[in-house]
């Protein structure tokens, strides 16, 4: 937990220096480029690699609570990033050696969760992906050997062996069309037109299987996660598992920064929120302190009338918010959940006179 | 509700001014154009400026229902159509004055509210289409990268920096392939292939993304709204809120001008309607009448009979409808709301005889 | 009725007329061709549109079921096809005429279901299909004029005004890229990368939208069919509504011609069927006529034996069928049926010896 | 069953084989290759061919389990993999001879089931699939009719016929552009927008009925394999047939080499497992073999707690998992199950102390 402010701030520090950096990389391979400039941009890289070996310093000495196994991938992304640039200084020539730098573009992997996610959605999904695969390669291949057939005469110096086709078919199937290689003939038109039909249908297949298995992948996170809030928020403590499924199901965590408005007064609400770590103030006549465990945000979806005061994160705060129709689900199902909740809007209405 | 019809006219009205102004301001650019005609559409513009001008005063004069905090956005639009064209009619030189005047392509996003939907929708799933765009980035360095390693020596021009190996990198990822930078050797031509296969991919996680995303923001939405009409409608007000919700996720609100026809005699029926706000009449031999809280059309779903009457709208009328699939669905879960809509039937059929 | 095997046979016979005719009319417009081929060709089109003929006079004389007004587009697509080339033939010159037989194009539009399928998907969506169609047009004109804005010194052939900016704008949105008008300059490039990402992103709310919006029509036509289809399943005839909408989603219609071999002896099962309308023959040692309200199949999902007999079709036969998936839920839920089920399917194991 | 180590070792085998074989035949294209490679690489041909003769003849002479009937595609892909090349050589010159070993094509389709499923899937949507493929046909036609009637006159030898006309509309519909063909006036680019937009709609429509019908397809699938798979499993065989499929929706198969490591200790778990076959050996101080039946991994999702000990396959496993969540939604509506399992996790955690 100590790490956690560090962290907050080398992810985007992190990424920023190798967007820097790898910015960098490309001006230096234009040609022309005057030597100072050069040799600034060149003082460049060496300041974002040594901030890079003091990140790594920090990862290999502080502790963490992490299990160092699960850290692997990320402490492989540190050492290469200071590796691969050192190792390139020794052993390549200057022009070639700022480009060793590209191994930059592996840092954004090491914050981000969602390459994670998506690691797990090509797992799930790999054996519909390789039969896409299979059949672009097979019409691939099809379409090569067919357009050699059909125009090796005609334009032997473009499609003179299955090679030089495959280019045409490649550039075809995925619909690029550079327009360098064109079959002439009727037949090698009809064959083009198959090529990019097929082309269409191959993508489409992916499109969906891709979009199929994403959003899987998403619902079953998300339900994971929010099981762990939920048993924070004591409202919910007291349900069946089975309500607690459907709680799980509904709610929506988010994390907003300390100072953001959550809710504005004489907005129309359509969610409420419940508290999972840190404290908001309610913007009443006397304000009013909500702490973990604490929902807010009720009365509107009760009586359907506009917040009656604002409310805004003091800390930062992580929290889960209820639609409408969630609540309207969750509420009809759990009579104990809604009687608790009608109870406390009716007391804080109470307290709270609407102006 | 007084300022509604003003706005049901300048809807449309102020989107079609700003079409035909943007045709007139692509007209101005077009070489050689005779002065006469230039001078026209530049009066054709000052006139669409001074009817926004208009519609900024009446914006700012007029007291609206609506907070006016929720209206900063459509406001600061009508501000910049106006105030923008007139800042370039003051200080920019006449033959680029004209084109300041695009700052109305905003004004559709005033009036719409599927923007409003899109922003939702991108805010929700702001964490996984960063996430798809930061593979799009990577693929797209790596690639320029690759292509300049790989093309540098034999062709310079084209592909002699990694700035420029970019554009072919952009041009290929996207599939969209113009065809002034090609690579030639083997290995490029292989690489080409792998980035037109990756530019499908990142493209499929891109639709599969939004398409789940607005799907979902739009089922919310619907919620929402007809939750609101629901409560108009006594038949449904004696229901139990998770019948209620039943009910809610299953019917469709749609707004008819008057004088449509909703279902016309002889057709078979599919969905029956409950009027929200305002009258149809029901073209029976003796003509009746049917006003807010009233349905029609439900003999259709329970004889399975074609429609015995043609209804059309006297006023404007506000409805919600439900189809045969959720009728059957309601009614074997609500046998009070069956028998209540059987009922009626009954006395109606008692009522209109069929022909 | 009786007209309906006339329509069987003339739905693929008009769509095949129209495919042949269309197929002549191009060819009559490649240059160089006999007098002699123009000539046979052009016969070819008389024969076609006095078939066309014909079938407008069946059309108009013969007395159909159907209420005349559901028939107007239809009729309307019958008359086009013959008075737009007679009108032609009469007033337009020899080089053109046929070029209006074109008109069959709208032929496959009078037989399919297809067509008014996406009708109502496109009615459905409309909002936000034009909402879409919005971003592509603010998008468009965005970019042709910075295109204009950026490359116009530089370019001035090409990108010399908006009108002709925006032929580039749209054939890079659409990532089609011509190659014919390209930007030169670094911001002429990063705008064009911006350019092909907002491309991809249109597509991809489109296809988001057209997807979600297409399958939740399917879905909804599929239950009014087999919803009158089951009421002529004795089986099912005593089951409450709440059962009924369960086994009317689980169900799956198909028609077969007389003949097909519906299940084969040795294959593993999947699915079970019930007969709508029409017979089957069960090829047991003594074969077995099965008609209408009848089950089979059963067997193959209750022991998960492969198929112990041959079934095939006698007449043409209307089918419902259950898969293993609907048919575990719809016994598990529903006893009755799953004990009239099994009882059947115990006598026909006893009159059935396996070998 | 015997011959199922053989299969396993031929599926990879013939797959890489027909790959090798096929960038031979690519290479014997190229022209002036050295005769010498060329002789080697047909050495290469005939080596694979004989390798395909062999499986031919173990496919023919070994007796298989399977209904020869269901075997007649992969026999059928046998037989041309050895009769085309053979035929080739006899009655084909020496330089296309080889280009017949591209029959070998057909030899993934042979191991693969994503075929089968992909050919379900064309059937279940073949109207749709149909559908949408006449509307590309009739917007191909219009687009090829319009542009020849706007450009004939400007661009004779390029717009010249509607067939030359139509080469232009299928590579701008399908967005591919190559750009050897433009529209020059207003007017057909005009048309050329249209066009470009309507291929993209037309694809959008492709991908979201491919997308629906493979997600569909693929959950069935899956139904019927797990439904098969959880009979083994004694702690379901006494649940009633609602409850099992409910278990059998949930649970995801997989099959897992030998010496896998399937979790290990420390990890955060979010799936416990039940073996279908095949032995596992749990890490503990002393380690616990788990056979066909037993389960693992179910106090990570009761506890929350990460793994307490590394599980790693003896033999080749099949295994079928439970995700949180449906642990969940399992244990609430099934209490026998729950208890069954939380006892057997409460024996374990006394008999494995945690470190």
């Amino acid at each position: 937990m100590s790490t956690r402010p560090f962290q907050r701030i080398s992810a985007p520090l992190g990424t920023s220096l190798a967007i820097v950096g790898l910015i960098a990389v490309a001006a230096l391979t234009t040609p022309d480029l005057p030597e100072r400039t050069r040799h600034n941009l060149e003082i460049l890289l060496v300041g974002i690699w040594a901030a890079y070996l003091l990140q790594l310093a920090e990862t290999l000495i502080v502790p963490r609570s992490v299990d160092f196994r699960d850290r692997i991938p990320s402490v492989t992304v540190d050492v290469l990033a200071v590796a691969v640039p050192f190792a390139a200084f020794l052993f390549v020539g200057r022009r070639d050696q700022s480009l060793y730098c590209a191994v930059w573009l592996l840092k954004p992997l090491r914050y981000s969760t969602f390459f994670r996610l998506l690691g797990r959605v090509v797992r799930n999904e790999a054996r519909n992906l390789i039969g896409v695969t299979s059949i672009f390669g097979i019409v691939l291949f099809g379409a090569a050997l067919a357009a050699y057939v059909i125009e090796r005469d005609a334009q032997p110096e473009r499609f003179g062996s299955i090679p030089q086709a495959m280019w045409w078919a490649v550039v075809t199937l995925s619909t690029t069309g550079y327009g360098d290689e064109i079959p002439q003939s009727l037949a090698g038109r009809v064959l083009a037109g198959l090529v990019m039909m097929s082309g269409i249908g191959i993508f489409a297949l992916w499109a969906g299987i891709l979009a199929t298995g994403f959003y899987e992948e998403v619902r079953r996170q998300d339900f994971v996660r929010n099981w762990q809030l939920v048993a924070a928020v004591p409202l919910f403590q007291r349900l069946g598992s089975a309500a607690l499924v459907e709680i799980v199901r509904s709610l929506r965590a988010r994390v907003v920064p300390a100072g953001t408005v959550i809710c504005r007064k004489g907005d129309v609400g359509d969610q409420m929120f419940f508290i999972v770590e840190g404290h908001v103030s309610v913007a009443t006549p006397e304000p009013v302190d909500l702490g973990a465990g604490s929902f807010f945000g009720e009365m509107a979806l009760i009586t359907g009338e506009p917040r009656s005061a604002t409310v805004s994160a003091v800390t930062e705060v992580s929290l889960l918010s209820l639609y409408a129709v969630d609540f309207q689900v969750l509420t009809s199902s759990n009579p104990d959940i809604a009687d608790a909740i009608r109870k406390t809007a009716i007391e804080r209405r109470g307290a709270v006179p609407k102006e």
